[in-house]
């Protein structure tokens, strides 16, 4: 097996399992959590793939996100990768700057593959998640994955990964939703300091490939036609001026734009459930309330497949 | 308001909000996190205790314990204190051995109350627990919490302590269970500890007022008649040589002894529902996947008082 086995445990029926492997797509190594829901000893079942924001690993969601629950009750496998290269296990690979700041380099990978040095070659999350990894379940994991039926979702920096993997490789993703997304890179800091670093100011087309709704507008509604379902809190403080309760004219800027998404996929017949929930935050807290309508989303979508 | 609000956010429709407050039971600042679910907005709701094990504050519940989502569910206010007197907030009183052993002092109250010094005085979690947290929690959330309406429920050296003092005030809580409870804590090397450190060596007399087979063989059944929910994981390494996989001659102890409540209870007529979980760990990964069981198990109860 080219997997090591970090943990395991029994989670509502579920097996959860840890494991750690050699990355090709990275050069390093990497670590993600796999749930395997009772269902699959009874024959392979689809993959949900769970991105996870800023500073977060994989145990963020596989401790707080109950998607282990839903997991059983809805037959679904739940696949949770790291969010840059060699961070969980090795804190990173000591390039200059990876450290520094929670919103760029280690923990901050953003689901693409950097073009700019350093980050060009190890910073390849894109490749890593639409590619080597589902690869690498689908073999290790025969007869209890299905091959070739997929979602994916994601939280903030990793909603931003669902959306755009999802528009950019819809042949590898069949499902996709996202919890309070950083909806429009291009035109937030978060996203704007994310793609000059990783590849360059010179090129804003390369840009609009990374930015779910650029991507919208260049490549049309997805072509499966299924819906985006996206839960956005209304006091998440990451909406900046648009968050509930914020202090008007505090200049609090909006990370996430759900707003821009609405638009973009108006524009192009994109169906999208863009759900705002009153009173919830940006935490795990709101994740877990509503991650089981997130796999049910998905699990209605693969099932059929 | 004698209550400091630290945090609060909202989560399967519930509030939840953590306080502090000045304790007249330990002369100490406690820690305790209350979740209120979306009923109490229309009129009290009944309370459901829940105490922790071993080195946890009200956080690791509230986390990782899946608990609001069966409050919402079925209308029960939850109520998480702190393991031992100041222990989240202010790390303890500074007493000499308090901060020594993961197993005595900080974080390991033991839900009883002290008579040998230095711990007589502040380590009084039983006065705490049992009287006044759920007056000030009944005064301060009048018309959404019901008085005198409570259940029992707790974790480990928590299970310990919602068995004891369901069997020592069963005019205060109305409803228990456990999660993997210390059961015989005068037969296990965690309980000999507590007791003989907190109680003294001296009276074993004194011992068995705070061991719940000792209490069911002394008082008898619950007089309410309801039955004991006890769930514990059968790959619990707490149970030493008797866990699933466990090396035979190992010599690891069991410090839970659930085999004693179950002796126990058949001596006295209680009813009791001990479910083995076949794979299930010690963690909150095990906590979480029971947790709508018991929340339903005092929700039945509680509703009909």
């Amino acid at each position: 097996m080219a997997l090591t086995r970090k943990a395991a445990w029994k989670m509502f029926g579920c097996t959860v399992q840890q494991f750690t492997h050699a990355s090709s797509a990275t050069g390093t190594q990497m670590r993600f959590t796999i749930t395997l829901p009772p269902q699959a000893a009874d024959g392979p079942v689809p993959a949900l793939y769970y991105l996870s924001g800023l500073t977060c690993t994989d145990d963020n969601v596989t401790q707080k996100g109950f998607a282990q629950h839903a997991a059983a009750k809805y037959g679904v496998a739940v696949v949770a990768p790291d969010t840059s290269p060699d961070h969980a296990e090795g804190g990173g690979l000591g390039l200059a700057g990876e450290g520094e700041s929670y919103d760029f380099g280690s923990g901050a990978g953003f689901y693409l593959d950097a073009t700019v040095a350093p980050w060009a070659g190890p910073y390849a999350m894109e490749s890593y998640v639409s590619a080597e990894l589902p690869a690498l379940v689908e073999e290790e994991f025969r007869g209890r994955v299905r091959p070739g039926v997929r979602g994916i979702t994601g939280h903030s920096m990793g909603g931003h990964g669902a959306l755009t993997l999802a528009l950019r490789h819809p042949e590898v993703f069949h499902s996709v939703s996202a919890f309070a997304p950083i909806c429009a890179p291009s035109a937030c800091p978060w996203g704007q300091k994310a793609l000059d670093g990783y590849l360059g100011s010179a090129d804003k087309g390369a840009w609009a490939e990374h930015d779910a709704c650029e991507l919208l507008r260049s490549r049309g509604a997805l072509p499966h036609g299924r819906a985006l379902l996206v839960d956005q809190g209304g006091a998440d403080s990451f909406l900046g001026e648009d968050a509930e309760g914020a202090a008007p004219g505090s200049g609090a800027v909006n990370q996430l734009l759900p707003e821009h998404l609405r638009a973009a996929c108006a524009e192009v017949g994109q169906p999208l459930e863009l759900r705002l929930q009153a009173g919830y935050d940006h935490s795990y807290f709101f994740i877990a309330s509503f991650m089981e309508d997130h796999v049910r989303h998905h699990a209605e979508a693969l099932h059929k497949l």
